[in-house]
């Protein structure tokens, strides 16, 4: 950036604080954080701000996303001189972005807005498609399970995990955290259609047929691969290898082994952040 | 095949004829048809056969869908010895196919059945986004509409459509069809709700608020590229550079160059095939 000759007083009044929020699709990533040599989200971003503005800019995002997962509403924040306005920048980062990344909005926020720091509640949905044979359109958007799922068992399984917890038996072990409490505002297992556009059939697909199972959980914040360990857990839940009720046994155990497998990531989708009060339910 | 030397009525006996029901996401093939060192779907199918019993079979289509064009109902058949049970075959194609392509149904069917000669109505869906700004999760499966569109017109011009006529206006040229006259029985314009799963709300999108329009047609028989040029033809009506009316005199001139420009194949799906009198709308 080298910026060290400016006056502070005048970088304070160029730079601008901005917001924005992207979805994108994460199977050519690795991941969102910057790497040497290696596609990641992150990178792109940042290069595509540049083509539009001229500028090195650091991006901060809300969570940083593992390969292979994906994005409906990231956020993140950077800061930038340019004065373009806000559908500029809406329109020019797609045009440089490539296809699997979209900005969806763009704002000026106050200056202490940090996309990581700020964040109050964030919402991830992992995706169980539950059937014997494949779909070729949800390949990297589901876990699939060839067996057959008791989507009531998991409904009360996943009763156990909301509140505050030590939920160190979902962190893949090996992580830095030391605070390993953190508290599920919301945990909800429901069935979800199948895309319209892509089922043989015009009419929608009545509720119980649906193949779709997805977990969705809301908290203040996650350990390492937390929400893929939850939804690993909750299958064997469902599979009938684990009971409902050994959920609370195992947040009292604190043992990764005795939790359930990784699910893999294509599952996983980061949905929204919440930064203030309002937006999310409480607690 | 090296057959030559088996009596014709021993190879009748031991020959059976198999309909397959296949979906594909066709982003990474070259077509249907088999080419020489390009992937098609053709090929890969052939090859999972193979791969299953041994055999070289040949497989026959209902239609052969384009480079980029997928199938949710796409239906072929071909001839095997193999006694393998519908469910081994299935299962067993499943493991030997490409994750992008997926048999649906296996049956045994009568010795005259032929997925081309046989069909007697097909349906093609054409998928339109209209939004300014990109869908990540769609790009592979729309065709994106920068401007608005007025549906109401887009089902008005859909209504000409219907019935017998000469379809040359539609038919890329260069194409050897002598016959250009087909039988369009149903032709819809319709929106369609994003896939829930990949929306960052989990609450269904409001019917007027859904970005997605769907051009449905179902047919006697297709030209090439008819279902692509409607596609194109129809957006021009919905961008209000021609009228709803002026398709009736676009079908009596016959010049491929008064109708629309030929859509992108990402928007195009085969969606089902029909061979029987009863499961189609009647024309």
């Amino acid at each position: 950036m080298e910026q060290s000759a400016v006056p502070s007083n005048r970088i304070n009044r160029a730079m601008q604080n901005f917001k924005v929020t992207l979805a994108y699709d994460g199977t050519a990533y690795c991941g969102w954080q910057i790497q040497p040599d290696r596609p990641t989200v992150q990178s792109e971003l940042q290069r595509a701000i540049f083509r539009l503005t001229n500028e090195h800019v650091s991006v901060n995002c809300a969570g940083r996303t593992d390969a292979g997962v994906h994005a409906l509403g990231q956020v993140a924040n950077f800061r930038s001189e340019s004065r373009l306005s806000n559908e500029r920048w809406l329109l020019g980062l797609q045009h440089f972005l490539p296809t699997d990344i979209a900005v969806l909005k763009i704002e000026r926020v106050a200056d202490d807005f940090h996309a990581t720091i700020s964040a109050k509640r964030k919402t991830y949905r992992y995706v169980i498609l539950s059937s014997r044979l494949r779909d070729v359109f949800s390949r990297h958007y589901a876990w699939r399970i060839s067996h057959p799922l008791d989507e009531h068992q998991m409904k009360e399984a996943a009763g156990h995990l909301i509140g505050t917890h030590d939920f160190r038996c979902f962190e893949t072990q090996g992580s830095p955290r030391v605070d390993t409490i953190r508290t599920l505002f919301e945990v909800q297992v429901r069935r979800c259609q199948p895309w319209q556009l892509l089922s043989p059939e015009a009419e929608p697909v009545s509720d119980n047929q649906g193949a779709f199972l997805v977990v969705e959980v809301t908290g203040d914040g996650f350990l390492y691969n937390m929400v893929r360990a939850i939804a690993g857990t909750l299958v064997e839940v469902g599979l009938g290898k684990r009971s409902a009720d050994s959920l609370a046994t195992l947040i009292q155990s604190g043992r990764r082994a005795d939790a359930g497998q990784t699910a893999p990531p294509q599952g996983l989708f980061l949905v929204r952040v919440g930064y203030g009060g309002g937006e999310m339910p409480a607690p």
